[in-house]
């Protein structure tokens, strides 16, 4: 069409001299350029190989590094080979990182936290990774998603990395891909991470599974703020913080500092050698953050001495191999369609006490193996 | 022999008047017919059926039921058959005891407080069996079978039955053991059962899933009598009992209940409703017995009432069938010969970050059911 343009118009030949013809509009075009570029781009991004993500990655590419996040988190066969050649690939740069849990019921402020916590780390030089377990079962209201446009300072910064909660699925499924980001957000030079969760669930139990440090945030009150904390949580946590100890809330903040303690001092002591502390602060108003840093930074230091952190971190890498066999060697049993309706009725004469619990397993595993077996 | 006795001693007739034959004595047998007695009913034993059984444990009879625990023990295939029957035929007369799991560390005076709160049960016309998990490997010194005869009046009184631990198995097999040992007691008639384990294991958690009340017994002290309970026990316990409240200790004893108190209420609210109680006593002297057994009654009928106590027995039965289902899937996969250098080898690679755990995971499961499949 551009060549039609500058085409020749006999209308402005000199033998027509005194007729003045206007030279041509461009017409629009009949199919939209920019579209085609996104097209093509998309076609290239699907032939993308590791390669180019993981160069991309390394080189602290975030667009990569979210595409490559993105192929972790799909249940596509392809994208699945494709992530777990780059997880591969990525791990021998992964690992360098300091991995920080972070939990609490809901109204306790946790994104206000991550946003003081994640500005005063980023300030300092470092770069933050901000990944959050929701597993939707577990959680009627807020979501990380909603949680980023609230951390508008922290979603802002280029040295901070927010990323949503994988959509929900199995807890197994969200720990592998909450496992496997952590390797990407380490390759791609990332410092520290957090790990957000909702204090309501298992996925604590998941969380303390994969962090160096757990931290666990509470707020002020009569005890009653421990209705919505699992059992178990608070003796996880290597440091519990009570949050919006400010104005004439600090006196009671001070109270329950105390009150925690001395729980705390009641339990055994960790395998780590660190005794848990208990602090207070004010996310909102930037206040006692800098403590809350150099407890894990004194955490850090004493188990790095003595060789907590590194064989921590072996037997994380040990638990969710295991984990993850044991995992689907269940579901492999459960979802079998043969053995459902028979493990059913097998469960019902084991309530109406016409079958022990030990024979009721037998024999379900007996006609399992006889399936698998036959079922070529 | 006995006919020899009699016979007719010439000597003795009257031709011989004035000499005076004595009666010959008995001679020792060439053969011990107490022993055939014994080869004979040893016999007789092998062959008696599960109906012999039955019969027994059902009319209370204390050889019949021991026999049985030791065939459920055994791991000889015909006695598991047998066993099996009997657990079935057994399980519908079972369930009406009160199952009251009782931990503390060694030192802190378990025998001299089954014993004490024993006989306070059978003076009350209870009947009462005492089992113990006593996972070998967990323990290094102390059993049941030395406590058996620490707990002299207790293993002399008709209306109790201690029976020792089974011997070492996995804690699954210790579990199957123990479970279908409660089955056969109570068929047996016993109204109360205790299952006493050693707080330093897993077996803790095992105990409070086959119990309807868990009772912690503790030391008082500084917190350190705390370094042998394992994190997490605590939270389990329906009540903690501080022994050895007697003479110059009974203050102390005092102390450590508020303490302990005070760190119960900022657990969260157990599932039964229930608030963990804290209590003094002083078995060696029956000192607070009373007020334990009260303490167990008040819980016992907070949840019958509210429906706690039959729907924790469900969970617990339905439990014991899905754990079982899962430990053997497990095994059946860590005991495969094929796979162990496999597997040795993955998690070799996962600890030098060559393998994320979960490639590491999936490869291993496919060789697995591969092998599975081909291995008619």
């Amino acid at each position: 069409m551009a060549a039609d343009r500058d085409f020749h118009h006999i209308e402005n030949d000199d033998q027509y001299k005194g007729l003045n013809v206007n030279k041509g509009v461009d017409q629009p075009q009949t199919f939209n350029e920019d579209s085609i570029k996104r097209f093509l781009k998309h076609k290239r991004k699907k032939v993308m190989t590791a390669d180019t993500y993981v160069e991309g990655i390394l080189a602290g590419n975030i667009t990569m590094l979210s595409q490559a996040v993105t192929l972790v988190e799909s249940s596509k066969r392809e994208h699945q080979e494709i992530a777990s050649e780059i997880i591969t690939r990525c791990l021998p740069y992964s690992g360098k990182s300091l991995r920080i849990g972070i939990t609490g019921v809901p109204g306790v402020g946790k994104s206000t936290f991550i946003e003081s916590m994640g500005k005063f780390i980023t300030r300092r030089g470092g770069k933050l990774a901000v990944l959050a377990i929701d597993p939707s079962s577990e959680r009627s209201k807020g979501s990380i998603l909603g949680d980023k446009t609230r951390m508008e300072e922290l979603s802002s910064d280029p040295n901070a990395y927010i990323r949503p909660s994988p959509s929900a699925g199995s807890l197994g499924g969200v720990a592998r891909k909450t496992r496997e980001t952590i390797v990407l957000c380490e390759a791609a030079g990332f410092d520290t991470i957090f790990i957000e969760t909702v204090g309501v669930g298992q996925s604590e139990t998941m969380v303390h599974s994969m962090v160096d440090f757990f931290l666990l945030l509470m707020l002020a009150g009569a005890g009653d703020e421990l209705q919505g904390i699992k059992r178990g949580i608070m003796e996880m946590a290597d440091a519990i913080t009570i949050n919006k100890a400010d104005g004439n809330n600090i006196e009671k903040a001070e109270m329950a500092r105390v009150q925690y303690l001395n729980a705390l001092h009641l339990f055994p002591p960790t395998d780590s050698g660190w005794t848990p502390k208990v602090l207070t602060c004010s996310a909102f108003h930037h206040l006692g953050i800098d403590k809350i840093w150099e407890t894990i930074e004194a955490y850090v230091e004493l188990v790095k001495k003595n060789g907590y952190f590194q064989h921590r971190r072996n037997e994380q890498s040990r638990y969710w191999m295991y984990e993850t066999i044991n995992d689907r060697l269940k579901s492999d049993f459960y979802q079998n369609n043969e053995l459902k309706e028979m493990t059913a009725a097998f469960e019902q004469k084991v309530l109406g006490q016409e079958m022990s619990s030990f024979v009721a397993a037998r024999e379900l595993l007996e006609n399992y193996y006889q399936f698998k077996k036959s079922n070529k």
